[in-house]
């Protein structure tokens, strides 16, 4: 708390009345002024799970004291196999047990799973109250910041049951990056790299060139990355705020990669994994619809090699990839629709024959 | 089907881009012609319980089968101690069990609560799928018909989760309430008797002088009832729609009447009857506050016996009472916040000293 604090980037998202501001810098979750743009209420409660709790609860309770007459921490089990209901009603049967009113604010401490679960339900508890995030992981901070995406999984797939719904605020504090192990940073970049693809090719450069200076958590390039994915991000939510259409696009790498999440288990692969190998998988689904370059496809690839990234799939079987794709939210009636990459810079929806498909697996993951 | 289908009102609902219209008339749930509004898309799911299902699925399913390549059914158990989360998830079951797509449209063919729990799974599938809300019970029709409530009950308090979600055509086919129980059509009748108290004096005049063609269930007396009511309604939520202020209006009888239906446990009271009763409390805290005069408020008292309700409220206790209504959700940091009348046709949300509370207790329940 005594570190100073520094906000190096505040990004604006515009969504008319639901519009808020991510703030990102260092030494932020300790100090009060980080916090003046969420609302005061007599409740606050702080939702965090096992791993963050004792390393950021304190400073975070310390910093919002002053903002509520009482605060609560609901601390949730760790992981994505507990973003379930069972979990998600900790939070309810904490809400309630503390007679918290419909103007209590909720704080998501953690990274996405936490995020995804505290914003349902603080997009449910009496049909929604306000809620602000503070995401503790590179994938959160680069992904669930924007958005509004809240939601739990069902045993028969990922994020079947959730709402659109918009924090009050983001606070991106890059100190906490320093403890993520290693496995969970490189799930992180996965995201941020996923940004060059689909819509921009100069980050895709700037990245590539600061590879090292990411990867060794260096302060002022983890701002650039996270400031620029977000940037990315609500420009292209901004113009789809409930995924219509053009959305859909940041779901690159996202149709093989939950079919990956699910087909293992999910918590066998990090989602960031998963969706760095399935980027892998739709590149080389765009090559072979003559739309890439072999030599692009490598040169992406071995970025998210550098990254620490897998970029093997497990051995599923092409009939379980399937099968497994056909729930994604993106199919229309049993169809599936990939993100695939037009050009460098510009991604695309569209659905692509079985026989293709079945050959990506074949070359992108261990055999069967 | 044979029989000739005629909407006799619509009543528009505009929300800007969730606006929709409420078909009121005879005979339209087996007239393909009343679904015109609702989107066709591959899936159609008709959600309904084990009592109104035998009753009225077969005509909704061949008056919508050409809208949809895939039909399907799915009956929970009926009333409201089966509006939990458990019953919910067996919609979610079905929805992927089936395959269902973003696109599926969800038809909630019942009362109240099928309403509540149809469009709460709408609202959370895989972040938001079109429902048609097609209600059964004269309660449905005034009132879940307009407003987009949607929600489940928690052990510890009624629609404490939810989400506000709006339908996207309803139908009041006023020939299914022939076949409603006198206790079930009284409490329906206690929501219509509300909208006078609150917002219309001239059609509290109008029920009054109608209540016996009401009672018999002449079509266009519940035609105009049922009309009437949801305009007025409308105008509510038209003005209020996440409900920050005026809405609460409509809440006029819940508070007490929640506390009755959690303290006798949800199912012994039916909502209407528990609301009616509730009625007549907040028009006597109203009164003891020195707002209304007792003429007024036995006027309506009188209505609410011609109607068949209750008006005597069950033996709780005082203490009892204000423990339930303090975790209602108008409370505000533990204090109650009554919906009371300031002069007839017009509602005021304020609170009130717990001990002119205790008073109205003594006074309009039975005897601890």
């Amino acid at each position: 708390m005594a570190a100073a604090s520094s906000v190096l980037h505040q990004v604006p998202i515009a969504l008319g009345d639901r519009s808020y501001s991510i703030a990102i810098g260092a030494g932020l979750i300790g100090d009060p002024a980080s916090w003046s743009a969420a609302p005061a209420a007599a409740h606050g409660v702080i939702v965090s799970n096992t791993t963050v709790a004792p390393l950021y609860a304190r400073q975070l309770q310390a910093a919002i004291a002053p903002r509520h007459q009482q605060l609560h921490l609901v601390v949730l089990p760790d992981g994505e196999v507990h973003k379930t209901w069972a979990t998600l009603n900790l939070i309810f049967d904490a809400l309630l047990g503390h007679g918290c009113d419909r103007k209590t604010v909720i704080y998501a401490l953690g990274g996405g799973v936490v995020g995804d679960m505290a914003g349902f339900a603080a997009a449910c508890y009496m049909r929604g109250v306000p809620f602000v995030q503070v995401p503790t992981t590179l994938l959160a901070q680069v992904d669930s910041s924007v958005g509004g995406k809240t939601g739990i999984n069902h045993p028969l797939g990922k994020n079947m049951i959730g709402a659109f719904y918009q924090p009050r605020l983001v606070v991106c504090d890059l100190d906490v990056l320093r403890t993520l192990p290693p496995r969970e940073f490189s799930a992180g970049l996965a995201e941020v790299i996923k940004y060059g693809p689909i819509a921009d090719t100069s980050f895709l450069d700037w990245i590539e060139s600061h590879i090292e200076a990411l990867m060794r958590r260096d302060t002022d390039a983890l701002a650039h990355a996270v400031r620029r994915s977000c940037e990315i991000k609500a420009a292209v939510v901004g113009e789809d705020e409930r995924e219509s259409g053009l959305r859909a696009v940041l779901n690159f790498g996202h149709t093989f990669g939950h079919a990956i999440e699910a087909g293992l288990g999910y918590g066998a692969w990090l989602h960031g994994e998963a969706v760095g190998c399935g980027m892998v998988m739709a590149m080389e689904l765009s090559r072979r619809l003559g739309l890439l370059d072999r030599a692009w496809v490598q040169r992406v690839t071995s970025l998210l090699r550098r990254a620490g990234l897998p970029t093997v799939g497990p051995a599923l079987g092409a009939d379980r990839y399937l099968q497994l794709m056909r729930v994604d939210k993106k199919a229309e009636a049993g169809e599936i629709r990939f993100v695939l990459i037009e050009r460098p810079g510009l991604a695309v929806v569209r659905s692509a024959p079985d026989a293709l498909v079945r050959e990506v697996i074949a070359d992108c993951c261990r055999p069967a």
